[in-house]
């Protein structure tokens, strides 16, 4: 039976921990991603979302760099990372897939609420670490955000919610023919409307869960699936009592605390496409998607669970 | 009567000659190509093409300038100028068109012949200018081919004829759903299968009209417009005879010369499109694209014409 599949790659599903932002690192990463998807667009729709972290921070780097041209905002380097990474994801998927699959990456605008209360507590790393000197004369010139991570500094940004994405409709024209679709790169580029009523690109970035979520219930997804380097949500995680959750729904999944910088934000992503879509999410180890999507590894958020299903690891 | 419409956004429509790169110049370029070319959205199918000679130049230098991580390839280049062009372009378009009008970005990677000739002669000129001490240095360190430019020294890249585009059925179906689909930025990625049957990227970029024209024909455009900040063509440009060509076929054409880095190629890609299609190509500034569609202005190539019409300016 067709699913409609919703995949949101990680951050490190493209760029694992300690590499160099190399395009041959980044070009390795995406083929073995594009090697655990592939099997999924056979005989269903899907649709691949990525992060881009470490990709709009080097961008930043090398706008900095160069001081000849004043450095661009953050919606358009966003916009940029899309072209870097879809491209990559889409060949390499292209590689794998029969030769008349249909790809399309499809630039993704996200509209976000101005009046979002993140705007006013910019909790979002991005770009390098600084000294607390340098991060403070920085926040001084550029009229940045600046918040310390552990012994360092480093620029912080708004991460407000997507509020509305604006390339729904294409997207669905492409998947009811047939087209694997890479789309809401990065979380999408951040817009809102301005007293005009135009639309424009406004300083944040948004969280690709988020927004991967999102689009999944927009385009009527069966299952919204994120691909990430852990196995499953834990419980005690990294404790002799370690415990992978398997099954849960949305509302047992709240009786726990999840780390705000990592799991935590994974967790309501996928809680939201539940809640919303009354489908179910995954959460897993991005070489584990097709097991996970049969139930057997990963954690399965369900809006039809009796009790938790724990699995001790 | 409903035309399907592609218009080529010249590289001078997005930054005027002298104007300094920035990320506001080229959006109120774009605003006002996205004045001229809203119109035409009414009641046609309209793809946006366009352009990158200037921002990949700009990205290319601000890789050069932040030495952690080594230069990207020309093709993630071009993808990141999709995104970053594009999205302008989008954003633009969707303010002045009625909101429920969908538009789309869809990054377009073409196929080249590893065997074209261009590989063995890179004539196109990417990034700054160097004196030729400077030129030489870095054709040693970095394996480019450099040319003189006027008194100083620059890379040049090949420019090989665009063979197959990968997005042509997804551009289509977002045209038969009545989207406003933006493609093709930059004359695509330029792509080559290896020997192993696998697509990657190639050193090279794609002259933009020659793509564009590809592209027009593929999706069986009515009309193909190439958009610069030329009145028309023109002979003897720049004399007292000055004459403009308003309709011409492309046998026709072929009667002049035409600047090789400048009309020449513009001119060759209508003829392409007029050719392959048997429909008509117009090439006229920007602001006269509604009025050359009708005629009035600008030079028309078109199947169907009886005798060179000339106009003297």
């Amino acid at each position: 039976m067709t699913m409609r599949i919703v995949v949101a790659l990680g951050g490190n599903a493209l760029l694992r921990r300690g590499q160099a932002l190399t395009a041959e690192n980044q070009r390795e990463n995406v083929r073995i991603a594009a090697e655990a998807l592939a099997p999924l667009a056979d005989g269903n729709d899907l649709v691949v979302t990525h992060g881009n972290g470490p990709q709009v921070g080097l961008l930043a780097l090398q706008e900095a760099a160069y001081t000849e041209v004043d450095e661009y905002p953050l919606d358009v380097l966003v916009g940029e990372t899309m072209g870097m990474i879809g491209y990559m994801i889409e060949q390499e998927m292209g590689n794998l897939l029969p030769f008349e699959t249909p790809l399309a990456t499809v630039l993704t605008m996200v509209e976000v609420d101005a009046e979002d209360p993140a705007f006013k507590d910019p909790t979002k790393f991005i770009g390098p670490v600084y000294s607390e000197e340098e991060a403070k004369k920085n926040a001084a010139e550029k009229g940045w955000s600046i918040k310390p991570d552990g012994d360092k500094w480093r620029r912080v940004v708004p991460s407000p919610a997507p509020k509305r994405i604006f390339e729904v409709r294409p997207i669905r024209w492409m998947l009811d023919n047939g087209a694997v679709v890479i789309a809401a790169g990065g979380g999408g580029i951040p817009t809102v409307y301005d007293r005009e009523g135009h639309l424009t690109g406004v300083e944040c970035v948004i969280d690709k869960d988020f927004c991967s979520a999102l689009l999944a219930s927009e385009i009527d997804a069966d299952v919204f699936v994120v691909a990430t380097d852990a196995d499953a949500v834990f419980l005690d995680w990294g404790t002799p009592d370690q415990t992978a959750i398997r099954r849960a729904t949305p509302d047992q999944m709240d009786a726990y605390d999840f780390p705000a910088g990592s799991m935590g934000p994974k967790v309501e992503a996928a809680q939201n496409f539940v809640r919303a879509s009354g489908k179910r999410a995954v959460i897993c180890a991005l070489k584990d998607v097709a097991a996970a999507l049969r139930g057997e590894t990963g954690t399965t958020i369900d809006p039809e669970v009796a009790d938790v299903e724990l699995v001790r690891a």
